[in-house]
């Protein structure tokens, strides 16, 4: 069937699609806000970064543990163990030919999760907040993947 | 032809969703391995996260050295750094139409490489046996990367 | 329609399946370039990897800092935050029916970009042309991805 197939004409997979689209955007942005502070704040990890903005002055050294820059980077770093395998899960989970109804609920959730896990990490929004948007996300993840495996074995 | 798409009806793509499946799986459980030890031995990264679990003694503080957490986090990571190329290189693999014999020879020797490898880690099984599983898969996955360009070029 | 399905039939596909697959080949080179460093300098992760190779000496001890080995290790872990996102919005692109020029255009700008900013991590080629390939790659990705939330929205 033509609408199972992974294009646009499969109104499923367009969903996908968009969802996915936004928390990789999300993701991505992570390497933005970690690039803005490091040179807003003269924090490299190599010492020739040194080089680049206002890091002129001679005392710029590599720096590995200014806290705001490290709490970005494990919030990408979380991003890219959550978000990467939603997104192969859910491609596969696509072409099983699930539920509409269910499948698109999945993504919701798990974009909505991912979007105030992000708030709630660089907020400091105090626990357990964090900890239960994570595991929301990680929810939906493992429902599609043993939907997958159980469909595919 | 029908039967080379990426969808459950070409017998190559169900048995690749199988075994992707099953090692996306083992390497989102790394995710929850961590967070059991964190919240078993009161070891978090951010300071909002001692409010967590029995960490409501007063002197909870970040800690990024504990042994048994990064051991697990260098497992994840090698995990993120392997599986998910496997994933990538493996979905162009299967659309390349190869000999479905050896994709699923690849399948299977990148899944037990991968499944052992982190038994091998965790437990500290004695060298090389973790630097053999980790070469398995790599092998593998560059056997499939050397295919696909090869066709694709 | 055949040739916008997500298979080698699809010359806008077999492109994508070439130049992804060079990017993560040379995304999987830095485990191998990683090893080798660990091996030869005795710069290892856990204790028990000192039993590999020459590292029989009684001195071996875990090291997270050797200098080489962690820039090698900032660039892999570089190459997964912007190789993987572009593999998968690159998929989502492709099924997209985007213009077959923009996207072969999209394509080469990010693994020329990719190719050229290992040579400059792993040389220390003076800044900003780091800076500059990391931007050019990411500018790729979020423009192949805005076109894909634009559509699929």
């Amino acid at each position: 069937m033509a609408d199972q197939g992974l294009n646009f004409d499969n109104p499923l997979f367009k969903q996908f699609a968009f969802y996915s689209g936004v928390v990789i955007v999300k993701t991505m942005s992570m390497s933005v806000l970690t690039a803005l502070n490091r040179i807003g704040k003269s924090v490299y990890a190599n010492p020739e970064d040194c080089a680049i903005g206002k890091a002129m002055d001679r005392n710029c050294k590599p720096t590995l543990t200014d806290p705001t820059v490290e709490r970005i980077r494990r919030c990408h770093l979380n991003d890219l163990e959550n978000v990467i395998p939603f997104f192969l899960i859910g491609l596969l989970y696509v072409s099983s030919g699930p539920n509409p109804a269910t499948a698109l609920m999945y993504f919701r959730i798990f974009t909505g999760c991912r979007l105030l896990h992000t708030v709630a990490y660089l907020c400091k929004v105090p626990q357990p907040s964090r900890a239960l948007l994570f595991g929301g996300g990680l929810v939906v993840s493992l429902c599609m993947a043993f939907d997958v495996i159980r469909k595919a074995c």
